[in-house]
């Protein structure tokens, strides 16, 4: 019913770090460095990312993000005792910024694509990091744009971040799908406009803020689902 | 040799939950109602409140803490797989309106007022909230001014949160010794300029921001001697 007065879909925004790019992937690298804390290291450490992120955004006090995940990897590691080297923490950045590709990024990409789909990314990363991994996950040429956090100075959930997709891809925010397995950012996204889906690859309870995405699926073909339903 | 050239303190601005009124005070109620889970209730309690009053605050969808402080009592809940019964909720609640004082609290403040130091309140609670917690804790009369963000609906560490502190009392913020228990406000006091001491509860690690509150001490005990250090 609701859905007859919804504008098609016109591009679908994806998040980056833990929505195509797995966040948990240095795990076995962690594990390696600091046997019996790998686990921890890297849950602690993206929590503290994601705290800074705001703290910075919210104090106007912007850092680009490769700045921001080593002071968290920082943090992390004096919380855990870990004595971190130079070179173990050269190596967990390095590992950071060639993560793995979901399983079901390529496919759900290659799909859209074949639809005929605007794809664009929207990220806390900066525009390097993004293009790293893009490259480096076989991603070259599925985006009409990557966008970056870093031009507008302030992270999501900041409207001027969420601002970068409609004046990239000329489309109202309702035209386009955010796709995020964040729960926080799908939210984030839903307030700004968005139509939003949340991949809730843990199996997490939705987040209770007053906001709800349109869709929540578990993995990244249900945007391909949810595309072919919508238009 | 830098102390020099810093302005006598005139004032003592004190965070209150984690600061003066223990949060995990809760912990006892919290076990009795779900044995075995009440350490994990309180902690994860805690953090998605504060994550909630920053997302809030990112994204412009101020509500006032007791609805967040409830909403993220639920979304806890339901990570930890808990039957939430309304009466389990309204006790939880009740509970976190009657905080326990920290027990260095009262000597502190007392000695502070002694040494004829003007004292405030500076929170993310409500003014209801923070009325009921100063009243049932035997704080009364102890502070000039108790300052709510509620006023400006931005939570810390947004710019208009810490205003209040040199709207309301005609200072300078580096006139005013900013304390709390929380690293992350620490920071955010002494980026938007306050004197700043963080009271370490914890034994954590300093924050990476980039940022280095003025002192830090483990006890509420050291704001006395830094006022008498300093003034």
């Amino acid at each position: 019913m609701e859905t007859a007065q919804r504008p098609p879909i016109r591009a679908v925004v994806f998040d980056a770090y833990g929505t195509l790019f797995d966040v948990y992937s240095i795990g076995v690298l962690a594990e390696q460095l600091f046997p019996g804390k790998g686990e921890a290291l890297t849950r602690l450490w993206r929590e503290r990312q994601i705290d800074y992120t705001r703290l910075r955004t919210l104090s106007n006090r912007y850092q680009p993000f490769d700045v921001v995940t080593r002071e968290a990897l920082q943090w992390t590691a004096d919380a855990l005792g870990l004595a971190l080297t130079e070179t173990a923490q050269t190596q967990l950045m390095a590992r950071y910024a060639q993560l793995s590709a979901h399983a079901d990024a390529l496919e759900a990409l290659r799909a859209l694509k074949a639809m005929g789909m605007r794809l664009a990314i929207l990220s806390n990363g900066t525009p390097a990091m993004l293009d790293v991994l893009v490259e480096h996950t076989g991603m070259h040429g599925m985006f009409e744009r990557v966008l970056s956090v870093d031009t507008v100075g302030q992270y999501k959930t900041a409207a001027a971040a969420y601002q970068l997709g409609p004046d990239a891809l000329g489309l109202a925010a309702r035209e386009m799908l955010f796709v995020s397995s964040n729960g926080w950012d799908a939210c984030g996204a839903a307030w700004f406009g968005y139509t939003t889906i949340w991949i809730n690859r843990s199996g997490l309870p939705a987040e209770r803020l007053g906001v709800t995405p349109d869709a929540t699926g578990n993995s990244l073909h249900e945007v391909v689902r949810f595309i072919t339903t919508r238009t």
